[in-house]
């Protein structure tokens, strides 16, 4: 997953606004045939774990979640629905695309969780179209206060795995330098204070 | 694929500012197993129609279009990558997401197209991160004049239907009322004028 350039360093700024010294960029991962599958199998597992059974329909979050969603769902036979950032000023307007049916419990998907700042705008309009929302899967998490704020939302966080997890595992196959965990480390520790 | 509400008539404006007196809304396919595997199969055929060999990567373009390659993607085990309309003004802004290659012969996919307003700039941006780009796939034509702006792009349209062919067989099988299918007819005739 990270000999594919889904992991930088340097000087980013988060979609919060809040500045980042890595970019976990897991857009790159559907470009690798072989790491895409490995994603996919990932969040199912993270699905069973969750048990399939509790969810009607799969509900990515545009546009790096529709990719996952889009697979996970046409693999696990659900359907699928997609929620937007903004309405779009043509068309049918809405935030969630898809034949969503009222009372369906939405299982929400996206690829990275930071502070949970796009998640809560995406729970917020699955439940205005009427579904029931307690879930939300992410393949990983960067630590920074997403699951709280989904705690607050009523929702749960379900990553496959945390950035921490990541860079210790990594840095013990010497795939990352002391210097770049460091700075994850810090990411992570500035979002706690 | 039409007892799922993806044909709807009325008032409607589509992207290009044109009005429309019907909406081909294939965003609800995916909320529909039984369908979006329908669709992904018709979306098979044309690429086996074309030469699966003829291309490197699938490239879907944002939103609707991410639904189906990633599922094609997926499927045929090829690198995919997606076109955004704008660019995000956080990370690593960039119309094109995904790990591209210089070189690498994409295959554009989107669910339908109308005048090709929003396939060319896609086409471009993927040029000009250095794909090759020859063709355009679409599920469903609507027959408003994209085929010829395509072709005046360098590019080729290969469509599974078109909207036509698809009004003929509903009012064959009693799916579409006289003053529906004429709706259709007459957005497409207005088209060419």
């Amino acid at each position: 997953m990270f000999g594919i350039g889904a992991l930088r360093f340097g000087r980013f700024t988060l979609a919060s606004g809040r500045p980042s010294s890595y970019y976990l960029d897991l857009r790159v991962v559907p470009s690798h045939p072989e790491a895409y599958e490995v994603e996919i199998q990932a969040y199912k597992s993270v699905v069973k774990s969750l048990g399939e059974e509790r969810f009607d329909v799969v509900a990515g979050i545009a546009t790096a979640g529709v990719t996952v969603s889009s697979v996970l769902a046409f693999v696990l036979k659900k359907p699928m629905v997609y929620v937007r950032k903004e309405e779009k000023g043509y068309g049918l307007s809405k935030l969630v695309e898809g034949a969503v049916r009222p009372g369906w419990r939405a299982l929400v998907v996206d690829d990275v969780i930071t502070d949970g700042g796009s998640k809560i705008p995406a729970v917020e309009a699955l439940r205005k179209a009427g579904c029931v929302v307690s879930d939300v899967v992410v393949l990983v998490d960067r630590l920074e206060g997403g699951a709280a704020r989904l705690a607050a939302a009523g929702t749960k966080l379900a990553a496959y795995a945390d950035v921490k997890e990541l860079a210790d595992i990594l840095l013990e196959r010497g795939r990352l330098t002391k210097g770049d965990y460091e700075a994850v480390v810090k990411q992570v520790e500035g979002a706690k204070a």
